[in-house]
């Protein structure tokens, strides 16, 4: 029999559009358990509980309840703060101070190895808490889990806009770049691939962090689809890599290339960049001395305008270029919700209320894929919260195609029920 | 009664999210007629009648005709082609050459103008033409109409944009800035505001091409915005002009400024920018001899930069500051209609037809808003061809705040019927 006493949920790192149906997961069921006493949400995860600001709620209406879980963004707040051991040492001495026995951190892996240290210095003082890390991230690279709630609704976002591109490309030809969200792995630039249903179909090429490519290699591939189809829609993973495995932007490998292939005045507009992020204030350099430059729109402009000065003079001149980079509606659009991600992130939440109330100290909670394909059918466990934290987890290499250019069937058969179903194009033949 | 003969219907300028319902409302209704024979779709508008690539639209099945109008896009192909009289006398041959005595050309008012030179052509040799023009823009400036079908989806993208980034800024505070399309006017950019549900709500700040503004005022704007609310959410038209009335990442009265509030690095950083658009070719100039630098990430990249820099000094130099530059999705995203612009695109098309089968000559259809607020109501009527092809629709200065940086509340009631209902926020009280 668990501690009667009080419970706190917190959210942590960057909002998703359903990080929210979590927290009322775990209101609802914590409501259903005369143990549990106050309800409280930490304002901005880990900052809120080190300040001891909460809200209440176990007051807040049901309306209200059924209008967070409808929304994006973070209701509680969030943070970026990744606690030190002094942090927590003070965490529990608050949850101590507060009648604290129940905890839900909702988070990716950094959340987990907060909620970790917590519970050690807890149980090195005897002090019974029960603590759960709810799984949050749209870079679905938490470990053990099958997949993370707000991965399906972004990965939706995503493949609802390079659908849309793809038919608004068709109907006015041209090369359209896309830059997905994405700097450590691929995950989430894979979710495009989902708007092509048939050969032909944009996008046609993708480009990932996992897959270093050059320049030229960028080029021809995307000269031959244009000379195959009249048009191209491509992809690129905001932390894609030059030869060298550095960020194509800082890179010294795709700085020489970009001289030799399209004039040295690349390379200058790259250092004037740096130099004005520098004055703008609290820019980072990397190894190689230059500014980091992301965050901002220049990966776009500047694959889009070397390949079409490469390109350019090939086709009289007359290529039509454009490029987006996907901003942080991939993570917090308003109006598109994976119906299977928004309830699995309700489902998550739900679950750990149960896990802390029949017996479990602690874990993290796990969605296994017990039926994949139109069957999709998932189960929940536990997870140690020491194994989510030790890491992040890789796209798996048989979801690459050879090339490093695109997705395999295995990797559309992951996604595909995460995502949920798509528009199905219509096809006029013409 | 009109001659019996052909159809063909047409799509022009930037696809929309609804533009196909009008081909579907076109097709539906012109299957009733049986005073028309064949109807064709023309391959990419008006190039496609040049060429005489037509597609047969009878022929296309129902589940065919659902999916393309559930879909965003051009299903037919668009052009961007204005036609000379001479393409326009060659369109006229075509229709002779085929039969047709029926052309639906759906597009913004340099269709309606090409639409009315065909006409006046037909008239001068005493075909019978039946030519209706039927409007389509995202930008919303269509004269006599009281809307255009495609601005409400689109409108209704941004405002769920807004939303979604004000909670995720909400929850992870800081300045955020987003550029929203329209080079010429503000339209899209006001429906922005309609995501702030009541004061302190993002967006905050609002900025608009009919509202020049100096660097110095948006710095200011935007600090007394972050001073009150800790954080600021910022629209800004792409059209917005520095206070010469010119685009502000052209503008000499800007690079002045910047110059000297911000260093001279940022000016040599837009003129490097515009070597690398020439190094691109096909780079247009302006009348200062400064390579344009529209429709890439440019101007979000440098205003936020500027504004950074200007501001973070202040603010202990931990400024968070992020820039979005809302792309393609505005007009393409495949998951995000208005009801009512949904269902005004499709009433258009079909009442185009009935005006051709009724005894209409020719003419532009026009949207009546009858009753607004929540018994929004329209009707359908009929102007001339040249009425709508003769300009633009300005935003009505009563639509704008006296600052320049908002809109009122008849701008708001203007624009929620046609954005639809959006979801209501929670309000947890801290």
């Amino acid at each position: 029999m668990a501690e009667r006493g009080n419970l706190i949920v917190g959210q942590s790192g960057g909002p998703t559009a359903v990080i929210n149906r979590s927290v009322v997961g775990i209101v609802r069921e914590a409501l259903k358990h005369s143990g549990i006493d106050k309800i409280l949400g930490a304002c901005n995860g880990i900052t809120g509980i080190l300040k001891e600001k909460f809200v209440d709620l176990r007051s807040v209406n049901e309306d209200q309840l059924d209008q967070m879980a409808e929304l994006s963004g973070a209701a509680l707040g969030s943070c970026r703060h990744k606690p030190s051991e002094e942090d927590c040492e003070r965490v529990f001495e608050v949850f101590r101070k507060h009648g604290v026995h129940y905890f839900f951190y909702i988070g990716g892996n950094d959340s987990a190895l907060a909620a970790s240290i917590v519970n050690r210095i807890a149980r090195d003082r005897n002090y019974e808490l029960r603590i759960f890390h709810v799984p949050k991230t749209i870079d679905n690279d938490l470990l053990v889990t099958d997949h993370c709630p707000g991965f399906g609704s972004a990965g939706r976002y995503v493949a609802l806009t390079f659908l849309g591109n793809d038919l608004d490309n068709q109907a006015l030809p041209g090369i359209k770049i896309d830059i997905v969200m994405g700097r450590q792995a691929g995950w989430l630039t894979t979710t495009a691939a989902l708007a092509s249903e048939r050969e032909g179909d944009g996008p046609h090429l993708l480009y990932f962090p996992e897959h270093p490519k050059s320049l030229a290699q960028i080029i021809a591939d995307i000269e031959a689809v244009y000379r195959k189809y009249g048009r191209a829609l491509v992809a690129i993973s905001e932390g894609i890599l030059g030869p060298d495995e550095q960020e194509i932007v800082q890179s010294n490998a795709i700085r020489e290339e970009a001289e030799k292939l399209v004039g040295k005045v690349f390379v200058e507009w790259l250092d004037k960049f740096g130099e004005v992020m520098d004055a703008g204030g609290g820019s980072k350099k990397d190894a190689f001395g230059h500014v980091q430059l992301s965050g901002t729109g220049i990966l776009a402009d500047f694959i889009s305008l070397v390949v079409k000065a490469a390109l350019n003079p090939k086709f009289g001149g007359k290529l039509r270029m454009r490029a987006d980079t996907l901003g942080y509606a991939q993570r917090s659009f308003a109006g598109c919700v994976s119906k299977p991600d928004a309830r699995e992130a309700y489902e998550v939440g739900r679950r750990a209320v149960r896990y802390a109330m029949s017996g479990d100290i602690d874990g993290s909670v796990v969605i296994n894929r017990i039926e994949s394909g139109d069957k999709y059918r998932v189960e929940y466990s536990l997870a140690k919260l020491s194994e989510v934290a030790a890491g992040t987890k890789d796209v798996p290499a048989e979801f690459f195609n050879s090339a490093g250019n695109g997705v395999t069937q295995a990797c559309r058969d992951y996604l595909a029920p995460l995502i949920g179903p798509l528009p199905k194009r219509a096809r006029l033949s013409k």
